[in-house]
């Protein structure tokens, strides 16, 4: 199976031209799923809600997903993208999963990073996994790599691909998401952006880096910090069925759920 | 506060000496905690649960106890060390929180490692962390650095400083605990042993390399692979009280418990 991730610089606004960029770029590849960046499309650093609320769309009525829709249908492929998703009067940091077939999952971001709280409203879907082309992925949006509990639970639901969109600022993720296919065993392609955000009201800045990993925390490859780059990489999805790590323990069988009660709680 | 480890190569099923061995190291150290391995005194590579229950003694009327609780009111300092625990007809991978009061706590090893399922009762004890010179200190044992949740239950309650006794023999753990001490934002004491148990029955080699992590991930001392060392460092635990990433973030106040109730179900 060719899993990848297309690395790029979103121009904030630039939805049409953002559209442009993906589509050209995976027009040319060979793959069967594609991770792109988190917000690829309106860009991240909003002033307000107000705003992000003029740039999202409902995904049931939306051109960019539309658009995709149609090139995963060309392409025989699948994309996992980050999505401005708005609902009624409802916003989200979403991921959406499509295919040939249409979209398949939309995936809220359960942890809000920096102003994320007051933009959008909170993450309201559980982890969930979906089959692509035999192998079963699940998703995670950027600053959703700092809890392990998200991983953890897509392992649970049995993914054997992370896709993770993320528009990521700080250096620590890379290193964390080796431990998360390590603990869980499982893939993981992160795609990060890379440039900046330039605003009136300030700057934010992105560090590229997008990464695969295998199972066992082994890093198949990263990207550079500040490049374009469309990656693809051959993978053995069943490789993270299998979740021994000696011939007696395997890492999920060997959970004690009845002993993690204070994970649940508001201690 | 100054905190650190004992590294060195317990001789199988020689009680008396491998407890001359830590006491006379531990005699010279100026330090307020120090960590020792998993089964320091007894050794690992049992033949079974029979000779594990030979072995094993009861925290309460155990020579080996006492004889480190006097060293703890000798030396005003505090001990987390493994311990094969004896309960009447049960046994435990156990780890013993010791200071010049006497024992503060004792944890059973959550997660089961190769053969323990056959030797030891399933750890029964839920992560706690208790009062040690002002810095709040948790226990985990070897193999429980695998599973994310017992680090987030101990950060949940409070812990400042992970202690963990361990008798590692692959590679994988020491990455991962800069993972959880930067998911966490806690200090981890990891202390391995070195050497093999060469038995009758088979030979079971270990890998040293004991190591302390600062908040954040921070590696402050990493131990060589095959050589006894004794291993102190000056941190002050009050870093591992503020769990910001950004001005905005909280990695601990960020968390959505409500969000993870896969995580204590058998799914």
């Amino acid at each position: 199976m060719r899993v990848g991730y297309f690395q790029f610089r979103p121009l904030f606004g630039k939805v049409s031209q953002n559209l442009l960029t993906v589509t050209s770029a995976l027009r040319k590849v060979e793959a069967d799923l594609i991770v792109l960046p988190e917000l690829p499309f309106t860009g991240y650093w909003f002033r307000d809600r107000a705003e992000v609320m003029a740039l999202a769309e409902d995904p049931d009525d939306s051109p960019v997903i539309d658009c995709l829709h149609a090139l995963c249908r060309e392409k025989r492929m699948y994309i996992a993208t980050g999505f401005t998703e708005k609902r009624r009067d409802k916003c989200f940091n979403s991921a959406v999963l499509i295919g040939p077939e249409g979209v398949l999952h939309v995936y809220r971001k359960m942890h809000a990073f920096l102003h994320e709280r007051e933009w959008f409203d909170p993450g309201d879907t559980a982890p969930r996994t979906f089959l692509v082309k035999g192998a079963r992925v699940g998703m995670m949006v950027c600053y959703d790599w700092a809890f392990p509990e998200v991983a953890r639970m897509l392992a649970l639901r049995g993914a054997d691909i992370l896709c993770h969109p993320s528009n990521l600022v700080l250096a620590h993720c890379q290193g964390a998401m080796l431990t998360r296919c390590l603990e869980n065993r499982v893939f993981a392609v992160t795609a990060n952006r890379f440039g900046a955000d330039k605003r009136p009201h300030g700057e934010l800045k992105f560090t590229g880096k997008s990464q695969i990993v295998a199972p066992g925390g082994v890093l198949l490859h990263r990207g550079p910090p500040q490049r374009q780059e469309l990656y693809v990489a051959e993978i053995n999805p069943a490789e993270a069925r299998d979740k021994h790590v000696t011939k007696t323990n395997d890492l999920l069988a060997d959970r004690r759920p009845e002993m993690y009660v204070d994970l649940v709680d508001r201690i």
